[in-house]
């Protein structure tokens, strides 16, 4: 482990009562160098966490306060763990009070605040902010979020997807760009806890469907940064399925090879790009990723399939998607923002069975 | 099978959105002697039945009617799918114009009003019809309920305990009346199809707790029956649990064998007892009853168990809360009452797996 | 209904331990036009089908016999629900005492010998046999079927790619034959009864993962019937995933539209193509098509999806693995071989929830 | 945390492929004052830990070795994570190298080898090791374990039961000794990772049912204990039943109190007789435990419930079977009998949801 800083920093939470919620809670109460001070609910004013979530029974001695109660502002670093609208209508009062920014909603994803408005339906309340903000994927911008004072923490279903296409860029030319088709899937925690008929145990369970075919809100987000890195337009198909799971989100995601580019070794291409990644696993040729692999872990497992050594990629991505897909990769934000060691309080080893 | 009578009854369901309706709406599309004329909903006014529910599509072509425009007077037999209190508003109407009433609610399902103004909190509506209705467990009150106008559908844990236990009553004292345990198993699919945070897959898949343990509707339910049969006031503990699964109820009841009863064969007892039943199947000794084995079919299955022939008698019972503990009972009520044959259109097979 | 013929035909199972074989069972006893008069299973021989099974319980009263014993020679029709290797094997003799053979296994998938011994790594045992089976996708091969003595049941994967692409071919083309790319998911019970590891509840439940990425047996024969189909060589992607739960499959199927075919109207294509099928259901435009739907059903569903109008083409496609996918498929081409009304003893309502 | 040994002592696992091996590892490779040494297994000898088990990847870099090339006598400690009969054979020789030995099977559970021998049908190969061992509950018998050299990890069922209800002794007689009721619930992985058809996923997901009715291998071990806690012979009946689902335990245990108990304060009862405790939590009056509350925890989370405040006392426990059930409470004999902090390498909080 690292030496701790003199004195652990202040964190706080606004819109503790989802799973990405407590799954920062669970994280963060063992975190070597934070103390968490403060975490909002409107609706539970009052209410100790530790009712809501039993398992924090313990290990979190906090109440949920209204925001108006809470200090926020008195904070090192305030997480958003709340629907998208909030994190940008507080970010400006906490900047100017010295207090860093990790919004785990879609107010600092998107760059383009038109397309922000055309998906989220609401103007953006501070577009300067957002100017300034880093988009969160520690692996893509490691040097950016170190410096930065708000990050945008990027959506589970693009962290899958831009990890997994990453190391194809940057170089010579690789695959077509007019096609990549990205099927995924996605436990149902990524859909939230809010009561709706269709997320009961006794419709979701022993059930498969796709959704959100004709557009879903992590389709420009991931074509925003997908066209940043291929440096042109990306044909992108973006297909999301519901898994009658809790945690886990797979990408199964399908390239064409350039013709010129069919003598490339990806294995070796992923295994070179990620190596000495902490948080990213290019797992042996052949392998075959399950999402059980990283249960409750911050990991995010790849493997590169060619079958018959043709032209088809195809590229298999796992992770948690409340830990690498959301909380996790917030906290790892966290970690460079401050100095901390890129792992701290996020040792956690996949729970299996 | 059966000669089907001249024409069809016209049958109409109140309250067709939950998980009764539904699966009755399965059951009843397929009954041979059943013309299924109206199905209400207040919310749904106008939305054709397979739009909500797909498995019905090519199957159930009617829309869902206001209770104000569905001609339920005309219909032979009205089943209340409904929270309770609404059938028995509706009752006194519907019998006037000649129109038997089938509720799967609790309106009809307590003889003692006091008891149901003390657990329901409402006051009950037709205490004259009430006096008349017949509890509708057929196994137990098959005679009645052919001349019945009214049934009150029990609720799906008392159908296991009732069945389980009639066999021990009737005759010479088995067991002592003044320690009944009935640990009770139920699927989700039980607690209906309401959105509620608690019944998420999230929430409760990979779960399992009690509920109700400090009282559950069910219990004065099941007490009065079990008073009834056997003459005389009954200790009944009644703990029931949620499952992480849609269908499927288990109920494990543990009684204590009388010292001058502790000779009897119980294995034989309970297979003369349910001899020639079309829906009551008693295992062989030795069995454990799974509650796949039942899965989407009327059967109720019952297994006898007595630890090192002691004192202790271990009845498991296990039955599809939504079929023989809901919509097929209503269903083998429904034949009952018009003369049909009792295993009409419910001959359907376990699913397994 | 249909009026039944003067005696019902007598039908056997060789294999009857697996989940087709049970799935068999479960739809052959309720079948109006059917008496079940063998059964076989080596290693079971003398135990009750019902012991094994207990949701056939009162339903199925017959043993397993050894083959030796069985008199599947005095059958009408043998069902082989075993191993791939075994029906061919018999057929021969079978086919000399004038038993019709369905086979649910491999054996009389690929018409090329040597696409099938490539991929089964056993010689084929009666190439003339094959010869003259059938491939059994009713809605493809009906008017041969019907005069079919042998006919080998497609796998249920090859059931969801074909009826999910037919409406596709036989007309002017409409899509890029070189690259279409079947993304398909599937209910653990597709990998049958065997006792292994990798599919027990604690390894394969609150799991996702991709399997035979480098081959699964189901290309080759996708790839046959679809190559015939568009008369021309498919550039076919292939990659199965495992869902943690029972039934169900769900294929995506993703395609390119021609740009001379970009002006079709896909919904209308479809529907005209599979007006007047019983068990193909083309749903209406924008439907987002569940497993559940199909739950223990014949049925199949498609979705026809083309997100901004664009050029891909995004076909949904689910049945029940054991029914449509397997015995159900089995029995309709029963139906047809005997000149049943097609939907005879497959008239089962999904069971939803 | 506390301040780290010199050096860590070395820790070997005997049998290391099923889940309380794995279990082991998740926690071991995280535990301050542990160095894993080496893993036996006879059929992976070489095989990569992490190949095996994908979780681990990048956290246990360790190969399985056969017996006979594991260096067990230079550990400080060895884990038996193995069938029983394979500790009793070994422990004699290790505890000579002065290596102590912490058995999670039954070899050094039950005290009096009859029992043993009528249960697990082998002679018991070293009375004089099993006589000096200590029953590892350390919440029952923390001086002891201290002391030991040897500890028998009790089984997971009895660790429920024996931690909720030994509140009830040692003072002025509380229940009736003659007649409690233990119904147990069990999620699957408790049964091990064994290839049995009947722990399929497509076999035990969707269903529940008792097993073990005629006599579980944990009664003779519960009642053991229960007797010498309660210091006369308990009548007992236990009822274990097997869950759809992965990780999680629930006992509902029935007692009746004694009509000179009637008065106690047993929710105080329990709150004083546990305070202090790390690992076990009393829940405040009318709490419902939830075993998703401890799912990857050692806690053990108990509610005290007492309907319409009469004679019988319902108490509820819930704990990780895999956890608390197993490998958490193997590595808390562990930290007692190496005098580390009880709670070392176990502050893991339960994942949620």
């Amino acid at each position: 482990m690292s030496q701790s800083p003199a004195s652990p920093i202040k964190v706080g939470i606004v819109g503790g009562t989802g799973y990405t919620g407590v799954e920062l809670l669970r994280m963060l109460c063992q975190h070597p160098h934070v103390k968490l001070t403060s975490i909002t609910s409107r609706t539970e004013d009052g209410m100790r966490v530790a009712e809501m979530f039993p398992s924090l029974r313990g290990r979190v001695d906090l109440a949920f306060s209204s925001p108006e109660k809470a200090e926020l502002t008195s904070c090192d670093v305030v997480f958003f763990a709340t629907p998208h609208g909030v994190a940008m209508a507080q970010a400006k009062t906490l900047l100017a009070a010295g207090v860093k920014v990790i919004d785990l909603a879609a107010d600092f994803r998107l760059q383009d605040t038109k397309v922000f408005e055309q998906w989220y339906k609401i103007p953006h309340a501070c577009p300067d902010v957002l100017a300034e903000s880093v988009y969160g994927v520690v692996e893509l911008n490691r040097a950016s979020i170190a410096k930065a004072r708000v990050v945008g923490n990027p959506g589970c279903y693009p962290t899958t997807v831009l990890l997994g296409l990453s190391p194809l860029f940057g170089g010579a030319p690789l695959i077509d760009l007019h096609d990549i088709v990205v099927d995924a899937k996605s436990g149902i925690s990524g859909a939230g806890r809010k009561a709706e008929v269709s997320h009961l145990l006794a419709e979701a369970a022993d059930n498969f469907k796709a959704y959100g075919v004709a557009g879903h809100r992590h389709k420009p987000e991931i074509q925003e940064q997908l066209d940043r890195m291929a440096g042109a337009p990306v044909g992108l198909t973006f297909i999301p399925h519901l898994l009658p799971m809790i945690r886990g989100m797979f990408s199964t995601i399908y390239a064409n090879i350039l013709p010129e580019a069919l003598g490339v070794d990806y294995q070796k291409l992923f295994e070179d790009h990620y190596r000495g990644e902490a948080f990213v696993d290019v797992m042996p040729a052949g392998s075959m990723p399950e999402t059980r692999s990283v249960r409750a872990s911050n990991t995010l497992r790849i493997a590169i399939h060619r079958p018959g050594n043709g032209r088809k990629l195809i590229i298999l991505v796992v992770q948690d998607n409340l830990v690498k897909g959301a909380a996790g990769q917030a906290i790892q934000n966290m970690n460079l923002m401050f100095g901390f060691p890129e792992t701290a309080g996020l040792s956690h080893v996949a729970i299996s069975p």
